[in-house]
């Protein structure tokens, strides 16, 4: 950490400064510029991390050397974490797409949807029980009878499910139905969530904030691996931004950087990312060639009638006609599909 | 609402759009203009709004007429709301100015700053005992014993708590210890939270979400409202934009915006919205100025001691110093602190 | 155009408008709904546009059927615009890479750097002479001598040369010695500019603003295809968002969002959408995988040595290296290079 | 400057770097942490900032210890400038508001404006003859008419006159007819024209860019001190950000920020920052409050017939209103009015 001090700071609040930074065990360097003068502390960041020095008199600003976060960094553990559900690996070289309706409305249309896109290529189901709505207007979710269409459907088509945790009393009917917990992005810094999943065992799909800067998202999945679970796969949804065209932007730099700054496998979200299925397609190509390690993409038989997304999802025989598209755009990037 | 046609619709998907209106109760009323066919909706819009009329063929985009919310807007209630908190009226003529450490560290701490910020005017104690933090590496809060603290303050200066809300397993405690239940920025679209303290009896302060429009901020308050809580007070604290030298940027235009939108009481939290102590006096001059009903300020005897936002918390003589400054700026546009 | 009314709008408010709309020739068409008297207005949207309608009393909002742009879009001209630059074809199946320096240096690095993405493939060189910098301290650029530079090395290997224009004082020059013009994110709103390079017979390269939404953007290409000019080719960049990580958010829904409004080409660039050459190829094969024309990449043989830009420079064997690799995904997704 | 190398960085990167940083006649320091080797650099930063450190092997960030900003900062001129202009004085004890419509319209309109805002209490007259539009189908001003109507209209009401110039071959007929020359926002990086208006001995008004940092908005100013010019006005006129119900997110964190870090004086512009006339009185006196030096409001006495934001101008008479209220939260702060 480096501690810069304001042009007139004194003597006297300098020395207060390197007492504080010694008493914590840490070793201050004093370096004397031409127009400032700096403090370089050596030893465990963490430490100083926690001490707010910005408010010592006398100091200008505090930069940190180190990233916030460990056990989550490339530098920790240096080789790709895969996650394993069902045989399923996600973040090998073979890609990995989740397919299903934004919502479960019924048992039919879920087993529709999962036959064909099991059909095209898919190899884990998506389909939300619990509907964070940002209306209370807003179809809310069948909730547990939700969770029990997954699993029957699940019985049938063999794929492993995703859906989303909303609710932390809701954890244990999550693991007994699901294979991966999501996380959605307005849960991205609900902490008591991310601990809880955090000591599950199941893995857990974290998609990143709408607001949230790569850092933070990655210091909430720090929360889930520093409690115990460390098959955690990130998400990247689309973040908020000026433009209203789109309902969020894709931010597709953040695919080769969370690749160069953790270890975690990360798959993109086209459909929240655009919110608009004819865009849908570019996106996920897109996706593909950056680096990502999957999709996930929603998909309804009859977007008309969608309680949720519906200008969102695809139809299966768009999807299908993707999935052809896409095995191209893998195997050009030297993946598999 | 209006829906727009794309300038190739055919006659049977107009057709087709038009007994879907039908069906649903609507009236529709068709309008060919030179470039464009547009069918007005009359009847109850949010009959249509769970309806992705944007789907159906040859439609090229779907327009809102009202706005989303009821229950929240002055529309549905013109007159100002004033929420009562043990005698302490915030929504009215007198402004209600909320202050304390940002996390309670230890009994003897809150007790100085109540005893400091009630004598400079200050009628309500804030204080974290549950703190949401970006690292898991951060200090947590005391919990429940940060409640009590807070409890037994109470008991000695009177005056009323807010504090933060984070795991709706704590509720209940939450009901037992605090006045006013506090939901922060990171949990404003945590659905399932807004529902149980729309249950809930106690007063709620909800801050907008860092990157929540004002529509999404009343739409949540909704939640709350709609499940039977009307005691709603709203918070500004700052939006996340591109700028890096202020932790956020305060949204000062929320605050006439919300006045003029609903009748619920609007408070600007300039500690959060600024992240840095020295910038927090213009802008709580400015809020007032701006006509807010009042303030949550973080204050703390020792900032370079406090174990969370340190840089943002003033100390007690600054604030006693502010406060006679905002009495002035208070009096200037016609209120009274 | 569709007027909203206030629920307390008067008689007399509504007839004020009405005759407003008439007097202006067009027809007013009156609906009243259940909450709110809503007005259409049928007739040559653009008549009503510079009217003011929202100040009116009485009215609530005012919204918009049409995009307020016209011979940018695809509804004008169905048609893809192939912009040929010296035979260079922009805008067909066979996407074009421009590569160069940042800034102009010296006769030599540029023509070593031409010789070298010529023979990878590039089909255009890039290169600043006149350089729009943050700061006044930074290298601002060769200036003429920079131009005769580059046409100094478009005779040796025979690419055509963009370069961009910011002193419309410079246009003259420019028209000499460039074969492209571009004009700068940070001038895409310099509206002089635009109208001079619309009376220009060189091809335009505009880039988006960076804070420019994508409407914003198709309107300053109105401004030049407006004045005569119908060679513009678009360019997205990165826009500015809370993400720090990178040095812009590169804005990837963009690209398909831009072919499905405008007829216009568009190229991408990921040297400034990211900030970092090492992020660099993952999104050039994204953007071709989302369906981009073209790329303009940075690229320069002794970053170390660059005066402007060096850390988003690649070295001319890795920008060989991509597009080998970048040929691959072009014929993934159908397109050649 | 400090330079953090990778965690693998070799000892000759270390020393190829050493070399670098004293052949640039600097004094390197090394540092060898427990995690990190850190390089510090003494000496003038500036010679640093143009060299690209990032780029060589084994860096893994640079961060500047000093802001890239000299002319502006408040480090290098402590005392506040005031910028007299026709004996009004802009940044001392009184305020002062500079008021009139967007564009200059006709002669009649803008004598009346001038005299009903003069009488009101504004000290300088505002009126666009060159008025920068997003649409090119929008009025683009009169041009060098309307400045001889702001000039004609001096001669009566005797108010200095402030109006915006765009196109630098106007800058001569500029400081024959206006008092202050305006730098509109989307300008604020047309590095050409500020460096024209740093020769030009008119006091300059530059307003803040809409995605413009508070650096680069210092940097934009540097621009023109370092070029002669000392008397800048800097003016606050909103930022974009997601939020949508306003036109524009004023940012007053903005005006203790730059009163702190620079010398030069600061005013609100509460009509762009918001878009709304409804809005402006609430935000024109949070501006007094906060601490601003000055105010520029859009006033017009038919907005129904404005040629240019007509939403967001007031009408003369609640103008008036407003300053009587100004006046008030004026004194509560210390300042005249």
């Amino acid at each position: 950490m480096i501690i810069v001090l304001k042009p007139e700071a004194t003597e006297s609040q300098i020395k207060h400064i390197v007492s504080k930074v010694k008493s914590l065990g840490l070793k201050p360097m004093i370096s004397r510029g031409v127009e400032r003068t700096i403090i370089g502390v050596i030893g465990e960041e963490d430490v100083l991390r926690v001490q707010p020095m910005e408010v010592f008199p006398g100091v200008e600003k505090v930069m940190p050397i180190l990233a916030p976060y460990k056990l989550v960094s490339r530098e920790f553990k240096p080789t790709d974490t895969v996650v394993t559900v069902d045989g399923v690996r996600i973040g090998g070289k073979r890609l990995v797409v989740m397919a299903g309706p934004c919502a479960v409305e019924n048992y039919e249309t879920l087993l529709s949807v999962a036959r064909s896109t099991k059909k095209a290529g898919a190899a884990i189901l998506r389909g939300g029980a619990f509907k964070p709505r940002t209306s209370p207007y807003s179809f809310q979710g069948l909730g547990e009878e939700g969770l029990k269409f997954l699993a029957e459907v699940k019985k049938r088509t063999g794929q492993p499910v995703i859906t989303e945790l909303m609710d932390l009393r809701d954890l244990e009917l999550m693991e007994r139905h699901a294979d991966i917990i999501q996380i959605g992005a307005r849960n991205m810094q609900n902490f008591d969530l991310l601990k809880e999943v955090g000591r599950s065992k199941k893995p857990v799909l974290l998609k990143r904030g709408m607001a949230a800067t790569i850092k933070e998202w990655l210091l909430s999945a720090e929360y889930i691996l520093q409690n115990g679970n460390f098959n955690v796969i990130l998400c990247e949804r689309g973040i908020r931004t000026f433009e209203t065209e789109t309902r969020f932007t894709l931010d597709m730099n953040a695919v080769p950087l969370i690749k160069s700054l953790s270890h975690l496998p990360i798959v993109v979200d086209p459909s929240h990312g655009t919110g608009r299925w004819g865009l849908v397609p570019s996106l996920a190509k897109a996706a593909v060639a950056a680096g990502a390690d999957g999709l996930i993409i929603e998909v309804h038989p009859k977007p008309e009638e969608a309680l949720s997304d519906g200008p969102q999802s695809m139809l299966p025989e768009k999807f299908a006609r993707l999935m052809v598209d896409l095995k191209r755009v893998a195997k050009a990037v030297g993946r598999e599909l």
